[in-house]
């Protein structure tokens, strides 16, 4: 499978598009660890572009940078100063506590392909189990099919929808708005 | 002071406008309860309306509807069906437990000047108290000079900043992207 050069959409974006090539293999540059408040401005200034001119950052106001941290992740690469090249922004949900969600996962354009995108995804599962979470949600665009490949292979399933993509991929019409169609995760963090 | 007709700004918005004329009214109707996802459509539909046409569907996504409806709150009037006329968006920080946040409050042109914006502040402050936190952070534009009286009166102080408004308010510059000054508020839930 190609790597798309892009990683899209707003309300369930994804710029993760590791393909099946790097299943397994281990990432030991660059390193993960808990996202910071002062990673912020840099992650606000590059993440339209690394959504190649979408705009994204609406959708990560800084307050998941001050307040999410503990279930928030950078993918950060050696360098002086270090260069963060991945990040992960989910949080454990309060009204249903044996569910987490990922909300927004982006992937330095020339960072795509080494399994980064797998590697935030493990370490956002582990620290999910730890929180006792049962079940990981999270949503994309019906049209991302790397998208779509990639969370099958994580172990998500699709979740029931109202209609049916033409590539046979259940949907929940209207989702996140008019027209905004959705496709719905969900994965048992015990299996 | 004149009720402006828009609730304004994007990552930090607020459409609470209640004049002081109203401090202390008592709000007998419309009534508020928490936020559930089944709210998400309506509001959704309506809120850029809210906002005289700004684009805040991105600032209110759909997980917000499903995950945080302890620290939610819709105000709905009384009607076949009832309306929601007025919603507060907040959480209590997983990073920092003693802090709470509100992410973004409207209220439905038409409903405005009744003292709503306030009683969706004053439920959110006893929601956070009850949740053992002691301080309450939200942002706003600097230009939104109603939304800065609106905080003061509810009780916030200005955080300090590295710049001042021309009207003498603390501002952090850049604090939502390169351009994108905010006020920071702060209030003490003892005081």
């Amino acid at each position: 499978m190609p790597v798309p050069k892009t990683g899209i959409e707003r309300g369930g974006a994804r710029g993760i598009l590791s393909g099946p090539r790097f299943l397994g293999r281990p990432v030991v540059d660059p390193q993960i660890r808990n996202l910071r408040e002062e990673d912020y401005p840099y992650l606000r200034s590059v993440v339209n572009d690394w959504w190649a001119g979408r705009q994204i950052a609406d959708l990560m106001p800084r307050f998941l940078f001050q307040h999410f941290q503990t279930t928030g992740f950078a993918a950060v690469a050696d360098g002086a100063p270090p260069q963060i090249v991945g990040f992960l922004i989910g949080f454990v949900s309060p009204t249903h506590p044996e569910q987490a969600y990922i909300h927004l996962v982006g992937i330095d354009p020339s960072y795509r392909g080494r399994g980064l995108g797998r590697a935030l995804y493990d370490r956002f599962f582990e620290t999910a189990r730890g929180f006792g979470c049962r079940y990981v949600r999270c949503i994309t665009t019906p049209t991302n099919q790397a998208s779509i490949e990639f969370h099958r292979r994580m172990g998500f399933k699709v979740e029931p929808g109202d209609a049916v993509t033409a590539a046979g991929i259940a949907v929940r019409s209207n989702y996140s708005g008019i027209g905004q169609d959705r496709v719905c995760f969900v994965k048992d963090l015990r299996s």
